[in-house]
């Protein structure tokens, strides 16, 4: 699929006789096996979570006092409180719309319908219904063409994202408008789609965007503020925008804070959990106030708590005896979380083939193939729909609307929402209230109404939308799937409810077997777990809900994961994305990190020459580079030759603190303090510690440094080391002294930050943090550098700019603590470090995957 | 206060004129600043949440196949199962005697009142109630005695012991049988306190005890289970059981949730979690059911949500206009929130300055001084209120009972605990309603009660409620003070709708402004954030309420923490506890871990003599000890003639892992690796490196090693070191290898593991992972091992028990990666190592409290 990254790390290792056994190309990603598993591609890259304390980043922080940390601190609630409102204003522009769109369509299509059944003539009304609906997807797929990211739900791009990798466009202005848009347009068109995952992602995108005051969509827009410009920050943000979507789309504040918890996942932060519940608060509220001025006329008042919410779950008052659920029912519904489990195995599995198929068949074919396959759906789900409702729909009786009316006031509008098609005037056609209506009145219809619905229609209508809904997620238009995953399990709940109720004769609540049944298949499906449960608890606004909503959730995933990973998992895999579980399992604590670094390494001195690091950057893909010094006994001899080893050398010898040295220095300090006679007992140090007197003699240590890539301006290393030299040679030991990012590498030399030969590292031009951070999150690339303004000979001091206290790890941790610490870190490096303080490796996200781990772990149980 | 634990390590620094200046003296915690400031204790000790994977639990790992891995899951869910139930039954047992006494308590008041009022004779009904109150409190107090860590509300000793530092006794079963059995009393005796507190301490100690299988109380009670035996497991499931308390004291389990972990606040385990909710739903849904069965006798159902919940806020069904909160609201929110933080400011300040003239005059003396202190609040509130209902209570109009009773069927029962005290039929006495009454059925009262309060009532109570409050919260009963709070607040809350309602005729709802004060006032009191938001949703049941109650708690915090910390966090501080905050300031960033490490390191060597262990086991008080070898260039010398050294300098060579030595060692495992040829090519290797023949000449080197500590049996060291020795020598670099712990030192030593210097170190016992915990979590002291049983000269091999990799920083880390570090991966010791691998200082938490790094940072910007 994609070995790109690892062209160069393994070229030089065995060079004698080398044939790598099939495991091995399979860790290295570069063949499949028979099953045709998609392996975590390398060309994904981390986030930088950890900040990287650097010179520059020390300066700023120098300028900071309390004051201005507080300014900031300020501007950061406000900043959650506009994605907050931002991200409500989204969620109502596209619930707005849809719901205008639907109305217009099923008004007139009903109106249609009305007069056809008296002259006869359906396909009148089944023609203006697939030309609604096919406009609609046409316009939904083609924005999708536009932008193709803004395809499916976005929740598995988020996930990823949140987890801490960077997929490239996920968070861009466009995708956001082509996701909003799209998904008002699916949703109206019928598909068996829903409007959630979009919304998630779009507040992702917000939440990425509006602190960021700068758009690469439209270049104009853009402010002079760079001090959230990193990846920390942005992926706070990303957070927050992620929860106020979920909050805006189901109305769950908490449980949108607890979604972006559970998968963003880093150290727990009480100052960034209290914003992040803020923002969604905010978005909830604000759909709230103009949802309920817009559809109620009430201003000023909260009551349409989200887009979806699942009405009241009450006993009729006079109903004494009426529970909504018992000890009794539990076990129902852990059979229930059985079954549900089951199917959304079931579900994930055929979907899982389907996307296979469409990334080997469709994908590589023209676009246009793709908008071809979203109309194919939709005329099949409208024909479909259209049939079923017409064929197969039962006149049930409505449960007695009359007597029962004043009761039903937490429903107040159930009975509005049915359709009779064809019926007499105290019935209802069953199937055409399910499919003709929005998924939303029809989950309420299943929840709610105390009517019946035939065993026949349910199951009917059960199967018809598993297979629809499973063969749309997926086709090339913005597309959630908690709605249809909901209506579907709903209609299953209501199906057991119905034997339990009527043929069994016991005294139940159909509603709660509605919802058990809902959250049984959507668990099943998604596996999701702490935030679904929390979200359904605060949809459905009821907390003695929790329990069996938990108990129903846990078996559906545990039974499903006897099968196969959650939908939004499998998509995950399917793009290759990287990801890091939760936690190593136990079995893998027999790995050390030496088992699972990567010992070849491409570094840099302190001090070294421009055509080296261009070389470097040039001829290689990695994105940080260890800074190190070489261990030499005979240092002395080249000191006073060479200004670029004695430089690296007296760097090398002032960043080791010694135990002696610090002890005298904290004596010194104790001893002036008190005194406060400020006398600066380091001055002398420094003023000794000075630069020499630069030569340019050419040595032999300095040729043989700088062989290992070839001059400049040929960019090429010749393909010598890995021959001229023993392995003692090319592995000879190297102290760690930091790491160094591609990116800053690239600012450096593009910015001409280096120094002559025959000056001192102090005559290197020095840059600020916003200098630094200017481009992000768009780095320009080695290859747009013109060669011909640098000067080959410069020498660059990377010290100042090098991250030079980075977590590292012993060769001999095992992996749950490597891995606790690259996840909860949010780390993107991770040196491996031995006990005399050489680097022996390096660790990132591809060395803590479960495929690779897996692979070493079957690799060092056969070495053993 | 406690210097005890600094003797040692700042002896031997600055030799020659030593006067330390109060800065120093401050930070070392041996004198107190003038404003009688309460700076951290030193021997608190922090828990030891990272694993040690040395090779006792290697070992047990390798004996874990995925399948043994799953059954230790299922008892790990079993065991959160069985913690919820039993915490949920602890709490059925509270709730039902405190209900069973104060109902017998008023019933026999009340009868009483009602005679003599005929009679006119009040003292008697003042007597009974005296009689009732004082020998409750006498008990709660006498229990108190028995166990003294069972006093006041536990939750700052949970939030210490969740924040990882060890709290001796805190989580034993004596202290939850005094602490359950005493809060009934204290509740039962009419004192102004809450019964949540102890409920989520008494949680905890279920937590922390159920797994054990063993008490120290009752000995008998001893399973033979290691495998929960680590301070790892026992925070985790420390944690579930506070939840679980929580969530059984609020009917909250998501709220339980997040309270764990915002106070635990390790790094977010997805597996864990989900444990907590769970044993949090446990916990409701066991008191639920119970309740349920016994209040209502419908056994099956689950009508009661938890021992405090708020009742339903709702509307008449008939007013259409009626709002429980408009926009508009939301500015009296805010300022409630401001008025909520002033007054709990005050409280929290009054109840400081209380609490430290206890600590000076009250603890010091007999203890039987602390009952009549409880005795003398309880006489003073029992005539309190007696006094307040006769004399300033008002008779007020029932809000029309008998028209409006049907829709009032939420809160069917608001009338059924009223108090009519003299007032005729149609009346109430509205101080007697809130007084006499348990106090959540006076918050029912404040909260739906449709008659009004008197302002005047309403002023009396609160600031009565406030005062005795203030004075009751730290006397030597259990107490809560959630409910207490709670009420005062919601007095506070209603007082403000009264004058808001009546005074300026504006359209609101009284309930909301109750509960809004209730949050207010609770806010400012204890400052907890997004848990307590979480709670307070939980209880009303009501998502709306969600922004209001933010925004107000928000704003209260902010108020309070504008003039002093939160009730828990001042007690914790007064217990000098060093607790950890969230997070480091940004100005601390300035710091780096090289200013704040503690460099006077007492360590020892791979191999090390029996005498020498025990000198340094009983001259300090250090709990964990860094393994260390010495650089020597003249090793070579000294390898023949000495066993110890050579094996020590084995050791160090073996432990280095070179780039060449593991680049070759992955070629070799490649190509043995497909041929399947499993030749151990290591064993060569460690066939050469294997142990020479011992001799025992005495050299040098070896009488140098071994001079610091003074021949055994004398255990004292001599002063001799400081002088003799340059610095240079008392510094010499160290190569760091590991961490080994006292406890694990005193083991070894206790369990004879060492081997005689004439013999390789294979003959060394082994100890398995068992042998190991046996004696977790009180592990013997080395004052106890009786010396004639060890041969001194006998040498231990540290090296198999030692922490091989613990995580480390380099000296120049800043602050805030260091303080996230530690704080997440919940660490004991983080030793901090330079970039040639020489340990140069260790890191505890007690260098990273926030008085500690305020008062680095002032040494540290003079000295610039």
């Amino acid at each position: 699929m994609a070995c790109c990254g690892n062209c160069f790390c393994c070229r030089c290792c065995c060079s004698e006789g080398e044939t790598r056994t099939p495991e091995e190309l399979m860790i290295l990603g570069e063949i499949q096996d028979e099953e045709d598993e998609i392996l975590p591609r390398k060309d994904y890259e981390s986030l930088d979570y950890d900040r990287c304390i650097n010179e520059p980043y020390v300066e700023l922080l120098e300028g900071m006092d309390n004051k201005k940390a507080k300014k900031y601190e300020a501007v950061r609630w406000m900043l959650m409180f506009a994605i907050g409102v931002t991200v409500g204003l989204v969620g109502l522009f596209v619930d707005f719309f849809v719901r205008l769109f639907t109305k217009i369509k099923y008004t007139l299509v009903a109106d249609s319908l009305q007069q056809c059944s008296d002259r006869g003539c359906l396909s009148v009304s089944l023609l203006e219904l697939l030309a609604f609906n096919l406009t609609f997807v046409f316009i939904a797929s083609v924005l999708v063409l536009v932008e193709p990211l803004a395809a499916g739900s976005g929740i598995p791009e988020i996930k990823s994202y949140l987890n801490g990798v960077k997929v490239p466009g996920i968070v861009r202005l466009r995708t956001c408008l082509c996701k909003a848009a799209g998904v008002l347009f699916s949703v109206a068109g019928g598909l068996f789609v829903g409007k959630e995952g979009p919304m998630i992602h779009s507040g992702a995108i917000v939440g990425a965007g509006l602190p960021q005051f700068q758009s690469i969509t439209f270049k104009k827009i853009k402010f002079d503020f760079s001090y959230f410009r990193s990846d920390r920050d942005k992926r706070d943000f990303v957070s927050a925008g992620a929860a106020a979507g979920v909050a805006a789309a189901f109305g769950a504040p908490i449980g949108g804070t607890l979604f972006s918890l559970e998968e963003g996942s880093s150290f727990w932060n009480q100052a960034l959990t209290w914003k992040v519940l803020f923002c969604s608060m905010s978005a909830t509220f604000t759909l709230n106030f103009f949802r309920s001025g817009i559809n109620f006329n009430k201003w000023g008042s909260f009551q349409l708590p989200g887009l979806l919410n699942f009405g009241e779950f009450k006993c009729p008052d006079e109903d004494k005896n009426c529970h909504l659920w018992t000890v009794v029912d539990l076990a129902f519904f852990v059979l229930m979380g059985v079954v549900g489990g089951l199917l959304g195995a079931l579900f994930n599995c055929m979907n899982k083939s389907l996307a296979k198929y469409r990334i080997r068949n469709i994908h590589p074919k023209a676009k246009f193939i793709r908008v071809l396959e979203s109309l194919l759906v939709a005329m099949v789900t409208t024909v479909v729909i259209f049939a079923a409702s017409i064929l197969l729909g039962e006149c049930r009786d409505l449960y007695s609307p009359t007597t029962h009316n004043t009761t039903l006031s937490g429903s107040e509008d159930i009975n509005s929402t049915i359709r009779q098609f064809f019926c007499t005037n105290k019935t209802y056609n069953d199937m055409a209230t399910l499919f003709f209506n929005p998924q939303e009145a029809a989950i309420h219809q299943l929840f709610h109404q105390d009517g019946t619905f035939s065993p026949v229609t349910l199951s009917v209508f059960f199967l018809l939308y598993f297979l629809l809904a499973c063969w749309t997620y997926g086709v090339s238009v913005p597309s959630g799937l908690f709605v249809p995953s909901l209506l579907c399990g709903a209609a299953f709940g209501r199906l057991v409810a119905n034997i339990l109720k009527v043929k069994l004769g016991m005294d139940i609540y159909p509603g709660t077997f509605a919802l058990i049944g809902a959250a049984a298949f959507l668990g099943g499906v998604v596996r999701m777990t702490i935030s679904l449960t929390v979200i359904l608890i605060e949809s459905t606004n009821e907390i003695t809900y929790g329990l069996p909503i938990m108990i129903t959730l846990m078996v559906a995933k545990w039974t499903g994961d006897f099968f196969n990973k959650g939908i939004y998992d499998i998509h995950i895999q399917l793009k290759g994305v990287p990801l890091l579980e939760w936690e190593t399992e136990v079995e893998m604590d027999k790995l050390t990190a030496n088992d699972i670094m990567e010992p070849n390494l491409t570094y840099v001195y302190p001090h070294t020459r421009v055509q080296s690091l261009v070389s470097i950057l040039r001829t290689t893909v990695y994105n940080a580079f260890p800074v190190v010094t070489e261990n030499r006994y005979n240092e002395r001899d080249f000191m006073k030759g060479n200004i670029l080893v004695s430089n690296n050398i007296h760097f090398k010898k002032s960043s080791v603190l010694s135990r002696a040295g610090e002890q005298r220095r904290r004596c010194q300090s104790m001893k002036s303090y008190p005194s406060s006679e400020l006398r600066n007992v380091c001055e002398e140090r420094i003023a000794t510690g000075g630069e020499g007197e630069g030569e340019r003699g050419e040595d032999l240590l300095q040729q043989m440094l700088e062989r290992r890539h070839a001059p400049y301006p040929n960019l090429y290393p010749d393909q010598s080391p890995s021959e001229e030299w023993s392995m003692e040679e090319r592995f000879r030991p190297l102290t760690f002294h930091g790491l160094i990012l591609r990116s800053q590498l690239v600012t450096l030399l593009i910015r001409g930050v280096c120094y002559a030969e025959n000056q001192s590292s102090a005559t290197q031009p020095r840059l600020s943090y916003a200098e630094m951070t200017e481009d992000y999150p768009r780095y320009p690339d080695i290859h747009d550098l013109d060669l011909a303004l640098l000067n080959p000979r410069m020498i660059v001091d990377v010290t100042p700019y090098m991250n030079p206290s980075p977590y590292t790890v012993s060769p001999n941790t095992h992996i749950s603590q490597v891995f606790n610490l690259f996840r909860t870190m949010g780390l993107r490096h991770l040196p491996v470090v031995n006990a005399v303080g050489e680097i022996v490796g390096i660790i990132t996200r591809h060395n803590l995957t479960h495929e690779f781990l897996v692979a070493k772990l079957r690799q060092h149980s056969i070495s053993v």
